[in-house]
């Protein structure tokens, strides 16, 4: 062992994490080189105090007494596209303007890799299957074009929306490369601007840091919470700063129909004078799992619905409505301003949250044991965590059905959030647009289709029928294209025009 | 020929339809035989005043101007699970007092058969998977048995709730067989009434019956709305007269949930003094396809999903619920007085349906051909046409979850309303009773499991917990059983205990 070795040793020793170099002669010297680099860059001081503060918290009885604690989100801090109809307009107009003075940029949570949904690559490169193929990154780059023109068109000024894209270590360079393979989708490379997200080991439950082979330690992301860490440690903050951005609409990668730098919600909170706000989706059924914005204590913060009893969950206010019924998206707001400070002060204050897994590891040994029980945890924040420190908190009530499908698993039968479950949806929603434009669908027997498509067999079959974000962002502008036209599915309508593609054979 | 052919000879030419004779030479004795009998109870001059009259209002333009016509159903005229919690209670005893009187009876419709589920035995003879393998037929007959129990002791009166039937030409004899077979399920049998339903022939285009083959007219049942004309000529009404029934509760075999002869359901409409009734679930999706109940040119009907537009179906009340939004699930509530009105006067006014089918056919050079575009109709009505004759409507409106999980679909990828859904649909409503009974889940590490379970690699796994009817009809008398007990699942609760099932294997 080489001098830098056996600082390590004494550092591992002083932190009780000397097992990780028990198969340290066992190992390739590359494997040995690999292992000091990790080990190298890593803080265990700081790790072991993650870990002791995450289980206490973890431990606590807090959560028993949760539902006592728990309020619904009053009235006054609400806007609804379904209540507030009246306001619409006028808060898209804000959030238009706000984005024409290049005060608005997105930030998008693209960290996971698609392990649930059985790919080995970054999320944001699935492809679902749409009629054009395009993968989920491309679909939000180009609402983010579109976005940009309609701000240009409106107030005759050069605008753009900058993009922050949070990867983690493993998803860094094949995001970046398909961006670059991609030519960045029609968007000014400077204003895509790539960052990482950290990761933390797995840990026993004694805190002892599980390795997943001799040589090599059990990594994971930090949770999307992990965010406020990485902006701050990334200069990305001061990379805003420097752009001038107050505004800051964070989204996760994985709704394929999410209205990315949505002007309507960007104008809401402004004109609310939040600082942060949360957009969600009604909760209609108690035990769906969804986590719900509420008041804890007085502060806002996302109840999990793990969290709460089912006579909680169960809870009703007097339009019959359920009481907690404010479902979290991960789609939220920042001002600049707020989100400075949580970097710089609030987040070092949060403790992580402890998730119990099944955790392949070496056993003493050195066999590789995979686990039919959860045998250690992984440390993890949550974007939401901040909430509690907003001073003017509001949240942003959006239909389920325009705007939150996302893409978590694998196409298996009675599949949630599958490929097929977001595909329909995004057709869905522009097979909506196509029709309150004008528009109409025949069969193949000439006739047409009614706006509600029936069941057929058991499987809702929707109409076939995309449309380019480069055409329409959220519906506007088709009635040019469709009005008192009557189309045969599957329809297609992008930046060369209107499309009915013909089947090739049956 | 034989005297009667001729006669039909000339009835069949009278009435336009002689082709169905076309090939009565290459028929054998006994095809001969089965086609005359059947030719002879049919009634031409009806069936082609059927066909004309049902394809006059089917091309009529009336739905055209549906959207401008239909009001939404008045907050005086709903009652609300959730949002009349406070009555709830005293409806419940209302009807609980007038099943101990004898003057409650329930009306199940179960002439269809499985087709779509792929079985080709009656849906209630189903079995979808649950612990007991209960059919839906059993647990609606445990459902009925209970209830008897609850009224008894409540009243202290001996009750019971007469069960009528209607099965179809197809379904009638298996059907009886299998509750002969299994002993009513605990039921006396002379108070479950079997009749049948009425059948009617296809009709090409131009109103001539359809042939499936050479010798056979191709037949189908003639709607759930056969219902009345079934109770006026097999002496339904009549029975219902001797026994005194006074109200009549009516639903579809196919839902796993259907509180049969619902003590709240029934109360409420006798409180309000309803002659008909009808409950909804809250339809949250513009485009769920679901009929809705409301109000059309003053008369209250159901309007099916293709009768609206996209516009209409998204209209919002100020609460930000869909205007529209009494979601139908074929669950009714009749005065004896007005059902006899309807079976008498009413039904005979309204017109069939139209459905325009592919419908095999022997064309007239003998071949069978299976069309692959629509090319005749079947003639139905529906159970719900006779609403606008009400002269006291009233609409119930309760939880889909606790009430609402039909099966119709054969399980596949993305099924909706297949075996899996509804046994997934009792299980998580079991799971909550015995929950807010005070009982607790545990899982196989010994932990508490949440009251919402996670999701687990995108499937819905529900904790696996049934009750017997016959120990709870709607999730009451429970706690003695669970409360503060912790169980493993499958946990299974029926007249002999509780039962936690032990796993054979892994």
């Amino acid at each position: 062992m080489d001098a830098s070795v056996s600082g390590l040793t004494q550092r591992l020793a002083e932190a009780d994490q000397s097992h990780l170099l028990q198969f340290w002669s066992e190992l390739s010297p590359e494997e040995q080189a690999n292992l000091t680099l990790d080990l190298q860059g890593m803080d265990f001081k700081e790790i072991n105090g993650f870990f002791k503060n995450a289980m206490e918290v973890s431990s606590s009885s807090k959560h028993e007494k949760m539902d006592a604690r728990m309020e619904p989100v009053p009235r006054e801090v609400l806007g609804s596209v379904t209540r507030d109809r009246e306001s619409l307009k006028e808060w898209e107009q804000t959030g238009l303007h706000h984005i024409s003075q290049r005060k608005v940029a997105v930030l998008l949570l693209a960290g996971g890799q698609g392990t649930r949904l059985g790919v080995s690559y970054p999320k944001g490169m699935y492809d679902v299957g749409l009629p054009s193929h395009k993968t989920l990154f491309q679909i939000q780059a180009e609402r983010i074009v579109k976005l940009q023109q309609l701000a240009e068109q409106k107030h005759k000024i050069k605008c753009c929306i900058p993009w922050y894209i949070m990867t983690s270590g493993r998803t860094m360079e094949s995001t970046k490369d398909f961006f670059s393979r991609h030519d960045y989708f029609g968007l000014d490379k400077s204003n895509i601007i790539f960052f990482q997200q950290g990761m933390l080991p797995a840990m026993d439950y004694n805190g002892k840091i599980i390795l997943e082979s001799k040589g090599k330690l059990s990594m994971a992301p930090d949770g999307n919470g992990g965010l406020y860490r990485a902006l701050g440690n990334q200069g990305i903050m001061d990379d805003m700063e420097r752009r001038g951005i107050q505004f800051i609409h964070v989204y996760c990668v994985d709704n394929i129909l999410v209205k990315v730098a949505d002007p309507a919600f960007v104008g809401f909170c402004v004109q609310k004078g939040a600082d942060c706000g949360a957009k969600v989706v009604e909760k209609t059924n108690p035990t769906e799992a969804v986590g719900v914005v509420c008041k804890v204590d007085g502060h806002y913060q996302v109840v999990e619905y793990s969290e709460i009893t089912l006579a909680t969950a169960e809870k009703r206010s007097s339009d019959g409505r359920l009481m907690f019924n404010a479902g979290n998206v991960a789609n939220h707001f920042f001002s600049f301003s707020f989100l400075r400070d949580v970097v710089q002060k609030y987040e070092p204050r949060l403790q992580h949250h402890v998730a119990q897994k099944k955790i392949p590891f070496v056993d003493s040994q050195g066999h590789l044991i995979k686990p039919d029980k959860p045998n250690g945890i992984k440390m993890e924040k949550f974007v939401f965590d901040i909430f509690q420190f907003a001073k003017k908190f509001v949240v942003y009530e959006v239909l389920r059905e325009d705007e939150f499908s996302p893409l978590k698993n694998a196409d298996s039968q009675d599949g949630k959030d599958t490929p097929t479950t977001a595909k329909h949806a995004l057709m869905s929603l522009h097979h909506r647009w196509v029709l309150n434009a004008g528009g109409h669908f025949i069969d193949e027997n000439g006739r047409r289709v009614p706006a509600i498509p029936s069941l057929k067999d058991g499987t809702d079959l929707p109409i076939k029928c995309e449309v380019s974000p480069l055409v329409s962002y959220g519906g506007e502008g088709l009635e040019e294209l469709v009005k008192g036209r009557e189309f045969h599915p599957t329809l297609t309508i992008d930046e060369h025009g209107v499309h009915e593609l013909v089947k090739n054979g049956v």
